[in-house]
């Protein structure tokens, strides 16, 4: 197989071929080195393929599958039953190394389970956790971890997130040192609840033994102030303030039809100043501490987004996030992030 | 005692007097029917008291009290320690039918402990809950609890915050049927933690037998859609989705200085645009589930807003909620919202 392939699921999220299809063309013309094995329904995606010439393309491998995880199927329902469902394909192909990458728009607990299933974690780390970034006040980015891949996380899941967290920002942002934060409801130590506490502590002790810089807590109102690169919170909590950023993007990019020459100047620039919170502009989070790269796009995603979500899965390949996760889980002493 | 009265804990928050007193001086001189009972240190209110002519205002009188709560107070060590502080003052002015209403800027779990140690909850609710408006994108607001007072909810929570949430909604929103959601991390049915989807079942029954709109899980991103007129979700949870959404608020309104005619002319546009979401703005989220109305001020608060959180607590004495709260639990069945 060549170096760079990338497995796509071209059924998930909203709109299926309609956007991951387009995606893939342009992805396809942007990277002259990249390879694309494209899973899905031949009924629904084959007249998208011929319509942009991929059927035949050479860098192309499309493989039709009988089945398709929709957003209501519960995880342990496609894990079972849908195993040759185009995601779960995708997911072998990374399994059986004929794809470095997979990107997905579909269910994120169906794409959670199989993708345990089929590439399984990285020693030392009890679950993958979905990170993305957040834009910051100064520029650049934060990452944020986990926005909805693990609903009940305890202390021990929260310190392997800040570990994984702090190697992805060495890798994706290129920060050598990163600041790790804590997401809680106050910045005082008696805040929060006990996993937020008793993960506050252990931070603080592979602080001293390991080097990780921890930053303490972080509020809802500062994962934008670029006080901290990566941002630590259960699942259930990141999702709601990664949507709620993008509720409140959406509430000032408006509503109605901005009328007049002056509105809709205004709203050319604000565009501009929200475009990193804008889900159809921005896009993709990444399943780390598996053994291969997973992106999530966003169910929503457009082809713009989708196609970054497939430049993020090349970056993370080119960066061998994987290898570089697993050697910071080999020199962090294992009790430190215990279950 | 007159009829309208607020007492005001003037020492809570991050500026103390120099944001209270102004704030209740501008209150007074609002509402010619208002009346005052402050409460605070010596040494640092009375000379705000004098520079603001309220130490000899026939409607204010000054209590001073030797304690006052700090943010870094565990509310354990508040509640038996500091029982002459401002914040128990104010609240036991209530207890003793002095004030009708308290306002506090402090140390919110403290707040809350003395809350329910001076006031106690109404029949049927385990225990009081924080609730704030969110600007909707169609105008007008909708309300969101629990936003921190309780960090960790069973379903049987949940479900006593929506109906205080709907009683609350016809009261401070005047609509006669609210329509009620569940903040989750998806729509579909098998989405979110056990909790939630527990409490979805229970406020599904109520809607059979007890008339409640419930319109199902809401996300993050629909926090200002205006689909829902209540959104219910764990204490947690509520305050990073607030504080985020104030967060996404300040990252636009911008950290550098505007430069030019332009920008000057678009940062005025924007900051009126998000001024709902902007704390310096509006403020004050509430206590409720309690015999009396106690309004939490925002601790960042400066005196337009702090004035707004009095202002608040005069309309919650006006609309009588803690009563309309009493009967909602008073004829809905006691297993319906079971612990």
């Amino acid at each position: 197989m060549p170096q760079l392939t990338v497995a796509l699921d071209m059924m998930g999220g909203d709109h299926g071929p309609s956007v991951t299809v387009p995606a893939a063309a342009q992805a396809l013309s942007l990277l002259p080195d990249l390879n694309l094995v494209l899973f899905g329904l031949e009924a629904e995606l084959s007249p998208w393929l011929r319509r942009f010439q991929l059927d035949s393309h050479r860098r192309v491998c499309v493989q039709y599958c009988s089945q398709q995880v929709e957003n209501e199927h519960k995880a342990a329902y496609a894990l079972r039953h849908l195993t040759d469902s185009s995601m779960r394909n995708a997911l072998d192909a990374l399994a059986s190394r004929r794809a470095q990458a997979c990107v997905s728009a579909g269910n994120t607990g169906a794409l959670m389970a199989m993708a345990m299933k089929t590439l399984s974690t990285l020693p030392g780390v009890d679950r993958p956790a979905l990170i993305t970034r957040m834009p910051q006040a100064g520029g650049g980015y934060a990452l944020l971890l986990d926005v909805g891949a693990n609903l009940n996380c305890g202390a021990g899941q929260l310190v392997q997130f800040a570990l994984m967290g702090e190697q992805a920002a060495r890798h994706i942002l290129g920060i050598s040192q990163p600041r790790i934060g804590l997401l809680n409801v106050g910045v005082e130590a008696n805040k929060g609840n006990e996993s937020v506490r008793e993960a506050a502590q252990c931070l603080q002790q592979l602080q001293q033994t390991e080097g990780l810089h921890y930053s303490g807590y972080v509020e809802g109102d500062e994962l934008f102030s670029g006080r901290v690169d990566v941002i630590v919170c259960d699942g259930f909590v990141g999702n709601v303030a990664l949507k709620t950023s993008e509720g409140v993007a959406r509430l000032l990019l408006g509503q109605r039809q901005q009328r007049g020459f002056l509105s809709k100047i205004l709203t050319v620039w604000l565009k501009k100043r929200l475009s990193h919170l804008n889900p159809d502009q921005y896009n993709g989070a990444s399943l780390i501490g598996l053994r291969a790269s997973v992106v999530k796009s966003h169910g929503s995603a457009g082809s713009p987004a989708f196609l970054n979500a497939i430049l993020q899965a090349v970056s993370e390949i080119e960066h061998d996030l994987p290898a570089s996760i697993a050697h910071r889980f080999d020199t962090a002493p294992r009790d430190s992030h215990a279950r």
